[in-house]
Parts: structure tokens; sequence; C-alpha cells
């Protein structure tokens, strides 16, 4: 880890500062084939599939049968899948919008606006192959597309060397009733869901998780006027920790973010001298036997460990971070999380990893990185949905709002906006001369 | 406008397509842009504003006083501004988050999680200067911001050729309050607010109207990982209208959409063979006079008028296009509009022209195009706010949850993420050899 004892503002900002323009030759590659799924379709698709994953697909639709997969799954990994599921399905479901938040108001005599939500129809849902088989993301993203009401789920995964799906994937989709998965994965797959193909549907908004490629793919698709969860970039934790932290803890808290990929990010802000000077030779000791402890060790490589003597400086820091995941080990942890304004999601206290909030706690492991936690949340029910407002005016309505409607377009200059009122309340008075 | 009859549904898939990816060569122009204003801040900036709006500017920051502008402005553009305004933060204070929308759960013994709404710190308003001076847009995004509790709200707007604000616009920012405004315009100014120069402050997210570099810039900002509102494209209405439709209206609201720019587009689906046969010549006749004619009937060259004997078929092709307006004039129009999924506000019944939305009703003009409204709404109070959210695991929480979290983070295999929930087992249970 990159150490700072009581670094200066300036170095700070630039320290933090993670907003990168996308390679505009890559970009130009992901557009060039998208164009070619626009045209093509599954042609396309099987092309892309052939080159990049290596495997002859005949169809990418596979049915899901829940008995397929039983047989294949240990007992102790299903139960757990079965408790998580509840956890996030209760978590989620008070995201579900109230019959107040959908409302229809008088705002003037004769004048009604109202707003609702509406769940997106059709819901694309990208889940990564790759080394691990992230059934995690499945309960994260088809459970609230689930309580948004969505119409149609449509899952895409990349195909195993055989053309087939990781049974604990295919597992966790027919577990949740899902009954179709399309084997398709990379950016292919979502320039499918963008378009459409003959065998693959269009979705109305993309989401889930993915490598360089697929995160490009999803910006491509938000370009084309596809909606996106996030704009995902690499994963990040950041560690509040005074001197009441227990350091075994922090380590472990670092390498959990540390192996997840060689880009991810850990940052330890912490007003104890103590953990300043002892952290590296804590995570050392616990890093070996790691399977991913390679993974680990590159990525801490571009980590950094903060000290500043006082809290309210320490929260700034993370505040100004804004990490995807911020753990709070402290005194009083409650109280120091009141101050946090931008996070992804916080875990508060020593016996809250991040782990916890992955899988199981309930909340959404689907997180803003790369500063996003400023102006986005994580997943929720709501980015299945989408808000519609509608107004009703009267006759009465129109003659207390149009004189003014009627002035507001005039001093913009749009003569015909003044008009469709004009041509009315001349109507309503009686008078047909527009 | 091109007429359809009963046209079949491969050929309207195409016609309604609008997804089309960026210029690549224009994105690069913009990328570069952004490069250049990061690097070396209002010297940029100022050099752009020389380039493309002939100003030499001194200083962009440009400080309000309403009684400069008071003068400026006709008393009843004053009220209109005044009554439109009251509308606007009436509809709008309904969507800040209720007590209830943040919520905190026990979702197992001794594990706690909870969300609650947070207003972005920064919000970054554009308001196009160009042909029209927009005031109304100040209204639309400045109300709503107040509404979620933004601490800093930034306002860019393009200077005249004096350098100076529009003063309409000076006005209605200085009516709602707001102190400050810079006078930069286009693309630069959306990549100033992206990373924040020595005079212009950097925003958490940017919203608001803009031609198509700025539109890009919006796009290149997210791709930055800076929030916007909405991928924006060319304006739009959709016209449901059966045989008791007044044609004079419809026809005036066709042109009043039409005006917005060369690239606005009409839709007007109908069950009437009357409309569908007279429309053209109705909107000829009350097109002579207004002042933007030109660009109206430029607009109405790609605008479609198509006739379906049905109006479930009807309402199956406006849904498919998902418009950004939508009115309904049809008979029991509060019925028909039950049925609508996909549109950014609709405007129901005879007495309800789209320019009461645009100005003063209090729904939100800043709205979905190009079929972004089956993934999106327009502009609320929650555009300037993100959820955040927490967990607390008590000691017996975790004995409860850990060792499901360990036999899925191991499935995963994600060896770390297990340590460090096994690490806190172990000292639970008095053991601590991690």
């Amino acid at each position: 880890m990159q150490k700072f004892y009581q670094p200066g503002s300036d170095f700070i900002q630039q320290l933090f500062d993670r907003k990168v323009s996308p390679d505009p030759e890559k970009l130009q590659t992901i557009i060039k084939l998208f164009d070619d799924v626009k045209r093509n379709g599954d042609q396309a698709v099987k092309k892309y599939t052939l080159k990049f994953d290596g495997v002859e697909s005949i169809s990418p639709a596979v049915a899901l049968h829940l008995k397929d997969f039983e047989s294949k799954i240990d007992n102790s990994l299903k139960e757990a899948i079965a408790y998580a599921a509840t956890n996030i399905q209760t978590f989620h479901s008070k995201q579900v919008p109230s019959n107040d938040e959908s409302y229809n108001l008088q705002i003037r005599p004769g004048v009604f606006c109202g707003l609702q939500y509406i769940p997106v129809e059709s819901a694309g849902i990208y889940i990564p192959g790759g080394t691990a088989p992230l059934f995690s993301s499945v309960l994260m993203l088809v459970i609230p597309a689930q309580l948004a009401g969505c119409k149609n789920i449509i899952c895409c995964t990349p195909p195993d060397k055989n053309g087939s799906i990781n049974p604990v994937i295919g597992y966790t989709l027919a577990y949740l009733g899902i009954e179709k998965v399309y084997t398709v994965g990379g950016a292919q797959a979502v320039a499918a869901m963008t378009y459409g193909t003959e065998s693959i549907p269009r979705a109305d908004k993309i989401t889930g998780p993915g490598n360089t490629w697929v995160t490009l793919a999803k910006q491509v698709a938000f370009l084309n006027g596809t909606g996106i969860d996030l704009p995902a970039g690499p994963s990040e934790v950041a560690v509040l920790a005074d001197d009441s932290a227990d350091i075994s803890f922090v380590a472990a808290d670092c390498l959990s973010q540390a192996e997840h990929g060689y880009d991810s990010q850990v940052l330890v802000v912490t007003t104890s001298e103590r953990i300043y000077h002892n952290l590296t030779a804590e995570i050392n000791a616990q890093k070996t036997g790691l399977s991913r402890c390679e993974m680990a060790e590159q990525s801490l490589e571009n980590s950094w460990l903060i000290y500043v003597s006082d809290m309210n400086e320490a929260l700034k820091l993370i505040n100004l971070y804004a990490p995807e995941h911020l753990i709070i080990q402290t005194v009083k942890p409650e109280e120091i999380s009141q101050k946090i304004i931008n996070a992804g999601s916080v875990f508060i206290g020593p016996w809250t990893p991040e782990s916890a909030g992955d899988y199981a706690s309930g909340t959404n492991h689907t997180l803003p990185t790369s500063g996003n936690a400023g102006n986005t949340g994580g997943v929720t029910v709501k980015t299945f949905m989408k808000t519609m407002t509608a107004q009703t005016i009267t006759k009465e309505g129109l003659l207390g709002l149009g004189p003014r409607v009627i002035t507001m377009a005039e001093a913009e200059k749009l003569d015909a906006h003044a008009k469709a009122v004009r041509i009315r309340l001349n109507r309503l008075k009686g008078n047909d001369n527009g």
C-alpha cells in the first residue's frame, strides 16, 4: 500500500481523481460491433461468440429447469442461496413505491397533475461467467426486477467451453423462477439486448456487472438510448478506522476487496498511528494461502493508507473519495455514519464485514464506483421502474393557466406554443378565429 | 407529414427505431476538449468561449441581483413566472422523499439494513441561450434541485455578444434565489462542471437541455463518471386522436412541437379517417404567419401520420414509440391514459395542450426522448438525490449470517471474502486462529 501521513488537500484532490474519458479507439471498436449486431442480428452474435468465447453456439436460448441443476449443487449452498434470497427480498420489498409515491394533485382550480411509477417492461440482466461464477449477482438483479413487476426479464450469461451455463448460475436463476437464459456473453450480449435479434429480445434497460468490454458496451448501449443501471468501474472499499479498530479485521477487509481484481482499490483512512504503522505487516501475514493472493498483491500496490489526526478531517476525505463500500470501525460507529454523504453502502461496526452485504445481509451489491456515489446510489427496485407524469386541465383550468402560458411562450419566441393555447381559449370564449 | 394507412408491424418497428450510436469523430472531438479543460482549466474554457461564442470573457462568474433585471421584464411576464414557479413547486414538493421512503429494517435477529435518500451535494444546471432564452428550463431544474436540498447549485449559460447574461434568464435565476451564474456555454461549460476549474466549481450531476454538442458533452461527462439527468435527443410529441378529436386542436399541437427545432418529431396516431385525410390541410392553414414556420415545415417533413382502425392497435403503437410527450384527444381520455406505459408526460383531453406542461401546469418539461421513456421518466426531485444503504450487524447477527456468507463466497472462489467473516466468527468463538 502507498502510505501518506497527513497529506495536503491539493495532493488528495489529485490522488482521488478517478475521472477518465474512455479510450476512443476501444469505444469505436464497440460501436462497430454494435452496428454489426444491429444489421446482422444472431449471425453477428454467433460470430463474436466464436471469436471471443471459442464456442460454436447453435441457439443461445436455453430453457431452465430447476431439477437439472439441483443434484449438482451442495445442500449447504442451496440453503445459503435461499437464506440470502429471503433477506434480499425483505430489504428490497420496502422500495416498491407506496400508493403515496404515485400521486395526483389539484395544482390550481381545474389543473390536475399526477405522477406514477411504472415497471420497465423488459429488464436485461447480464451475469458474468469468467473466473468466478457470480451467482450472487443473479440474486441482486433478478429480485429487484421481479419486485418492480417487470414483464420480461432477459438474462444473458457467457457459455462455458461446451456451450453450457454454469450450474450455480443456472440453479439460482431457476430457483428465482426464471425460465429461460441466453448463453451469450461479452459486448455482443449487451449489443443483442440493445437492439434485439431473431432469438434474443430487446431490453429497455441493461443491468449487471462485467469486464472492461462489457462496461464499455453498456456505455455504448446508453449512448444508443438504452437505459443502464450504473457506469461500473473497478470495485472499491474504504475503511475508516480509529484507534479502537481491530487491526486484524481491517487487514481482512482490505484483502477481501483486493482479491476482486487487479484494478480493485482499497483506501484506509485512519486516525490511529498504530494502524498506520502496522497495517501492512498484518496484511502480509494474512495474505499467504489466499487463492487469489497474486491478484490481491497487485491491487494493494495501487491502494492507499492515509493517516490524519482528526476524525472530521478523515470524514472529509471519505466523502471526497465517495467509495463504493465504506467500512466504519470506530467508537460510536453509528454516530460517525451519520456524517457520511457519499458512499454506495456503509458497513457499520466491527461485526459488519463487507462480505455480508456482498452476499446476504439484504442490501444490494450493485453499487456506484469511481466516485459516482456522489451522484447516484446502487441498484434498487426503482432501477427497474420509471416515473410518468400526466395532466388533465378542465375548461376552467385552462382559462386560468392559459394566459400565463401564452405570455411565457411568447417571451421564449415560441409562437406555435402560444397558439396551441390561444386556439383553445378562443373556442372557450366562442370566438373561433384561432 | 408522411402518411401510413394501417402499416404492418415490421415496417413500424423499423420506422420507430431511433437508436443511433453517436458519431465517433464528434465524440473524439469532445473527448479532446474535455482533456484540454481538465488540464488547462479556465484558460481552455476561455479559448473555447472565444472560438464558439466569439466572446472575450474576463471572468465567467457573475453575481445576480434581482433589481438589475426587474426593470427589464414586463410585469405580465413576472406574474406568469411567479405563477408557474408556484405550480412547479407544488407539484414537485410531493416528490421529496417521505420519512417512510428512507427506512431501517431488522432483516434477521441482529442484522439491520437501511436505505436513505441524500441530496446530491453540487447540482450543475445548463441553460441554453441561443435563439430562444429558455428561462422555463431555469424553473424546471432549479426548483427540483432546491427541493432536493442540494448545497450548491451551479448554473452555466452562454454569454450574449457583450458577454452578458440574457435578462429573462437572469431574472428567473435571481427570482428563485440563485446568487451567482457562470456565463459559459456549450461543451466547454459541461467540461468545466465535470472537472471544475479555477473559477467554475465541479458538479456531481449535470442537468439541462442543449444542442447536439452540449448533448454529446453530457454523454462524455457521463462516460467520465459524472451523473447526468437524461440522454436528450430531439423533442417529440405523439398525438392519439379518435374521431371525437377537434382537428384544429390536433393541428395546433403538431405545430407547437414542430417549431422546436429542425429535427423535432411529431407522430399522430388516429383511428379517424376524417383526421387522417384532413390533418395536413389543417396544419397548412394554421402554419402561415408563425415566426418559426420554416423550422416547423422542415420537421413536419420527417413526421408521421398513421391510421389504424382499432384503438388497442393505436395504443400498442404509442407504447412502442414511447413518446416524450403524449396528447390524448379521444372519448374517455382518462380511461385511455390508463393503458399508456411508455411516455414522458401525458396530456389528457381537449383542454390540455402540451404547452401547458412546457411552462406552467406544474409537471417537469425535462423529459426522455428517442424512446428512452421506455426506461426512464423525466426530471424529478429525486434526480437531484441519491440513495445510500447501510447495515449494522451485531455479534448475534454475524453468528447467523456468517456461515452462509462463507459458503457463498467459497462457491464464488473468493477466499478472502470468506476469511473476513471467518476471522470475526473465530474471535466470537474465542478462537483467534483466523
